[in-house]
């Protein structure tokens, strides 16, 4: 049998094992997995670790993002830098703009998107209303199409629902069948924090941390599982910044609460210093939940490490320093309230893990590949992707474990201007990803057509 | 390419996806996965699941059990049930009799073994004695043979060891990099409660349970944690029974102790209530940890739904129930003190998890894959099995999820006289063993020569 | 030295110890605790123990309860039952009617209590509303009369105050040196199930309970710890029901936050059974939070022995069956939502703890008359009460511990049409009490003329 | 009527409240509580506090230490050293030598205090062997005769017990109605770090505290709680030193065990860098469990102020620096093994609270008079003592609230040749001590004759 492609000489990761063998590849899908195999292409990978292709469930793009503030990437250029940190496939959050339904959102979003994707693509839905026509109309239409998570959020003005509210959205995930994800902090008591801050003239980025501690995560966290626990459905806490937050997911898990659990880099390797940095530098690093502190990294990795976390994620959100809180944003210079949250990490959250995890003996690399492709996969319906096995796509990541690099914003591909890793330094980087068959990136360039296509979705299991 | 073997139209399972694929097999291992795949002999596997060999690691055969006690199995009863019950691995313990050394013992327990096997097996080292001979020179030796596992018992007068022996033990095998493995239940309380309950004239089977509460098993969790804590060690607490014990587990991992965890078919279908049957039929239900009852059952189910268990393993300890507590048993009937603590389970440990978690919707194919091979491998050093992947063993079960059985002894091939599980229904039953490319098993019948082997392992990434 | 009044041979209880001597009272006041005192007036208490008078501080009395319902007692008859189970000073709350502010509601209902009462009474402050009034100026000015409590709803429409609201509350009892008191149940996720209940139409009594279940009260007693964390200010969760509730006020405890905690006879000796009783006769037991069942009897009962609970109060909210349940209340009948919440238990608080408590021997005297007096006056700033030592007001209640007695509901003094314990055996019961050195209760009789007042309180220390 | 003493003008504290009145002492006992009471001896006690007299349940005197080391206190000298530090009531420990039963000990023990004694005392048993002489005979005539306390180790070779001979020992306890005291730290652990920091060359005194850390307390400290919940006895688990071990606490308590807490100074002002000192000078703070760190003082003292323990004490245990690890004992030099652990403290714990708690405003003046008198009276069956009430002894402590000292060893009168809290800074001071109404110390000098006796106990009412 002639194949596509072949990758030869690379050992080939799943989240459960690793062989030493050959990858064939015929029509975009893994059709092989053998010795001896023949193709039209051969990829020589001898030295190399093949991967399930990236999967990063938490990147936002082009969102509306309030008043004269514009995202720093659209769909273009996430999905290149997405391509060359080794990702196949990205998962955006789709939010309705004033005045729109969330089915318009999600067309327009589409429309955005077409021909655009250097990756894969598929879309959560953003729920910051609960309108008759969001519940009834939009949602179990939305959802049939495969788009079958729901985001909902605690916190920031105009977005956060009530507990009432989330109820209702996580009674129609539980009708339809969809999984509820959910930003897990108390914004009253964060803007309670926010106005004794300012009254008290602390104005400056740090301040952003320390309106949003610790107990306002953990609380939210608490609150989100019990939620789930009523409404009886399964839920994803995303960016677990704390070991507090996490002993709330285990308690609820022990009272037989289905809870997900996502992390991100920003919390095993950033702190709030970072947000202490001189004159306004400190907004480069504002993003919610906060960066904690050394202890609070050492809690997250212990959950690495027992396996509390599912799914490791970016969260990237990314602003340009200059047009948010450069010298000509005076908003963001008269209270860290304006500075928009987010941090851009799409291009660096594989070698970030890969380095910090595989590199220092503190990970598997089959729970490297569970992390950052498999569970994504499983947890939330990509049925064709997240493993190099017979019948996926062949959506593929090699790795060079060898390769030392410093992360620079030269060097990065997204549309922020700074990157919040900047010096860090990393062993082992993505060489060529490969999506559906086709390599989407090689050696660090972005290479071939926009290739990406939204992805629909099955329901995920543990709704059914 | 033609393959010695090729299963045709199987669901290939492994912890990380399942696969409409086929697979080749050369030389007793997997060569490829793919399709069209061309054999000389040709498995028609269409409408079956092909899962990894089921992986046992936690068995007893052959194992010295007091004055006028015989196990009911031996190598060859033992790893024919198995094969029958769709494991193509067990782990022994193997026990150094009165005056042996345990290099003595290894080596008998390895004659005994010797071409009697249907399975492969790999042993465990029990160490009852932590003379300078076991210590400084049996364990090392065995351990770079590829015995990487020790295990201690905090149970059992003339086994158990003191904290200050177990810690000796840890600290050999963080040197010579093997994972200790612990049955947590402190011997001194049990004493004192038996010794309470024969004292009240409480002698039937049930105040084996009785004398033996969950209590009793929380402290010696809390406390082999610990001694790893101080050790600097990773530690397996084997067949956990109740939730208080799991939470000791869970707050170990909280404070970034490694600590592995098993559980077993008696705690999620068994209790107390079994032990309390009519006459002394209730001695079939001996076993330490004894069963609880249905809320920690729903505990042990909490935490194998949350990944707090790492594997699912047997315990089978076989008696024959005439030998040990018969009307010819004076001994049991004058005390449950004297019943051998154990039942009989190799066979039936796969379909009851494959019937109640799968049947039941409470787990997917690719999670019964991992708590029943691929994680015993991983944890144990069994480099060549636990996975369908190319280059390990083609160590295959074929299992038709539509069967439906009732458990009866007449059926099952160990050598207990009964099954703890008579009467139980199950749906799925495996259907054909291959060991090494050679089936062992057939339509429930034991096929072929006994080609099992003994297997060494490589010390656990974990304790590097 | 003539005292007004001498009490002999009874033994005297403080929190602390018991003693045999007699107590003189002079001006209302205890004057002297020794032996031959003198006195004009002898009150004969051989055999009889003295305790100091109850404090009841959590007690509602004409609070405004919905179109149509009035509560079943005002304050004549509430203090008249109260003096006759044994109090000498109770709390009720103050709640503003539609329209009137804060310090209008405590004018009228000070002049509603004037000359009305056969015991002491001092108010709560119910914050319903965080208008620039309320908190600006009413608050402050309350606060410096001597109402140093305030109550805060996070459950019952028009009631509840939401997380920013009740921050702001807790910003000015921090400023002004008041205790917040909060009942902690989460009104939305309440709302949820009851939707549901009635959608399934289950609108019988019992459902009262069933939408209220446990973690619902959990969570929102893991947010009010958080709240009085995030604002800094120590707080009382009332009523607390079960031991999942207990437990995070003990992890609040545990991280710093200066928590205190009440229970009621209804959360030790009824359960949610109480509410499905045939016909709509369950209406009889619907209170907020709902009783529970008897494994979170134990935990509560666990919580008491421990030292957990610092004040058991009766949450008496009288209501009479025949106006709200009954043949004539369509609306109750139509669904349990219209039921008010609310159960009568002045009376019969002090006897139900002494005869399940001391008589069943879980209790000490000493700490019966820290939960029953000592603890309230020390936490909510009532300085004179609370303790038989030298300089308090004379307040005591003389118990007779052998006397045997069946709860009836012809025998109370209330104004409800029924008690939840009719027909509930008891041995103990109070048979004298004394105000400020009057008896207010003779033999289970009312006596002489209301001189009950007002009394202003400092400002708690924990405040300071 | 004329009492033999008056204290007049002072505010007399008991733990559950504070009151401005006059004391009337006759016989030695307390017989009135008032004012305008007349004396044969008026002590004009303006301006100061009169406390219960300070009662320190935890003291070792002249107890056997090892080959060759004595204690530095006798009878006279540590009760000379109490009446100093405001007590009237020390517990020693009363501990078999070689070859003596515990019967023939007490005796001599007896001996040793008769007519020493400025204080009086009341012993602990110690057992330290499970002889059927000891537990069948010589407790059960101990306990009858009031001494109703028993004290197990969980550490230090040669005393401690096996978990097995605990069970035993509180078998007897529960029999008898005896309380057993636990010290919880696990032997077999420490044996382990002591001789691989020996192996290390670490032989400095602060190694005392490296190898006996937090998690061998933890253990011992579930293990204990345990134990007493397997036996069904309460138990009071001493020197509590950090929150791990409280939470354990908290956690049996949740449970139902009826658990009693100790704390001491050295866990709220001394930490581990103390032993660190220059040369052996850290040696003058070896005790165990060692001091810890600020973290585990906060936690102490969140328990403190929650309630979570019982009494404070001072685990008073004095040598001499220049015997035990001075330039001539070579043992110590060797290895922080030979320090015999202890730290005198008899005559300081009181202040230090004094002016930590009531001083810094962390504590009442009744939780500090529970603390450190009533609560000790009560749990070890004190009946005469502990508090300022009408016929309990008069053992009452006059404090001036405002002397501001600084604790230095040339003004303490125990035998040591230094205080840990040399230096040390506390505000307010006991200026009189009277034991069962004579003055036994003025203005920080002991006063009249050795009038103390040993006092008989009644047994402890969880225990019935």
């Amino acid at each position: 049998m002639l194949f596509d492609t072949v990758i030869r000489g690379a050992r080939v990761v799943s989240s459960s094992e690793t062989s030493l063998c050959e990858v064939g590849i015929s029509e975009g899908r893994i059709a092989a997995l053998g010795t001896d195999l023949e193709g039209v292409e051969i990829i020589d990978a001898e030295g190399l670790i093949a991967m399930p292709g990236g999967i990063d469930s938490h990147v936002h793009i082009s969102q509306p993002s309030g008043p004269g503030i514009e995202m720093a990437d659209d769909f273009a250029s996430a999905t290149r830098a997405a391509a060359c940190g080794g990702n196949t496939t990205i998962m955006p959050f789709c939010l309705p703009e004033d005045g729109q339904t969330l089915r318009e959102a999600v067309a327009s979003y589409l429309a955005k998107a077409d021909g655009q994707c250097l990756t894969d693509v598929s879309f959560h839905l953003i729920v910051n209303s609960v309108d008759p026509v969001t519940l009834g109309q939009d949602l179990p239409a939305l959802i049939a199409q495969g788009m079958t998570s729901l985001k909902v959020f605690m916190t920031y003005q105009g977005m956060r629902l009530t507990d009432a509210e989330i109820l209702q959205v996580m009674d129609v995930a539980r009708q339809q069948g969809a999984l509820t994800m959910v930003h897990a902090e108390n914004e009253d008591a964060i803007e309670f924090l926010r106005d004794k801050a300012e009254r008290n003239g602390h104005i400056q980025p740090v301040h952003h941390a320390r309106s949003r501690p610790v107990p306002v995560e953990r609380e939210a966290t608490h609150r989100a599982t019990t939620l789930a626990e009523v409404a009886g459905v399964p839920v994803m806490i995303v960016h677990v910044s704390n070991g507090a937050a996490l002993e709330e997911i285990q308690r609820a898990r022990a009272r037989g609460v289905r809870v997900f659990a996502e992390t991100c880099p920003q919390y095993i390797t950033l702190t709030a210093d970072d947000l202490d940095r001189a004159g306004f530098e400190g907004a480069k690093w504002v993003c919610s939940p906060p960066p904690r502190d050394t202890d609070e990294q050492a809690a997250i990795w212990a959950g690495l490490e027992q396996g509390a976390f599912d799914v490791f994620s970016s969260d990237h959100c990314p602003f340009r320093f200059e047009d948010t809180a450069g010298k000509d944003a005076p908003g963001a210079r008269a209270s860290f309230r304006n500075i928009p949250n987010g941090i851009p990490g799409v291009e660096t959250r594989l070698p970030i893990l890969f380095s910090e995890g595989i590199g220092k003996g503190r990970m598997s690399l089959e729970t490297f590949a569970a992390l950052t492709a498999t569970n994504h996969a499983r947890i939330y319906g990509l049925d064709d992707k997240g493993a190099i096995a017979v019948g996926k796509d062949a959506d593929i990541v090699l790795w060079d474990p060898a390769m030392t690099r410093t992360i620079t914003q030269d060097e990065l591909h997204h549309g922020s201007d700074y990157t919040p890793w900047e010096g860090f330094e990393v062993t082992g980087w993505p060489v060529r990803t490969i999506l559906r068959g086709k390599t989407v990136m090689l050696d660090g360039h972005p290479a071939g057509d926009p290739r990406g296509m939204h992805v629909a979705r099955s329901k995920p299991e543990v709704t059914a």
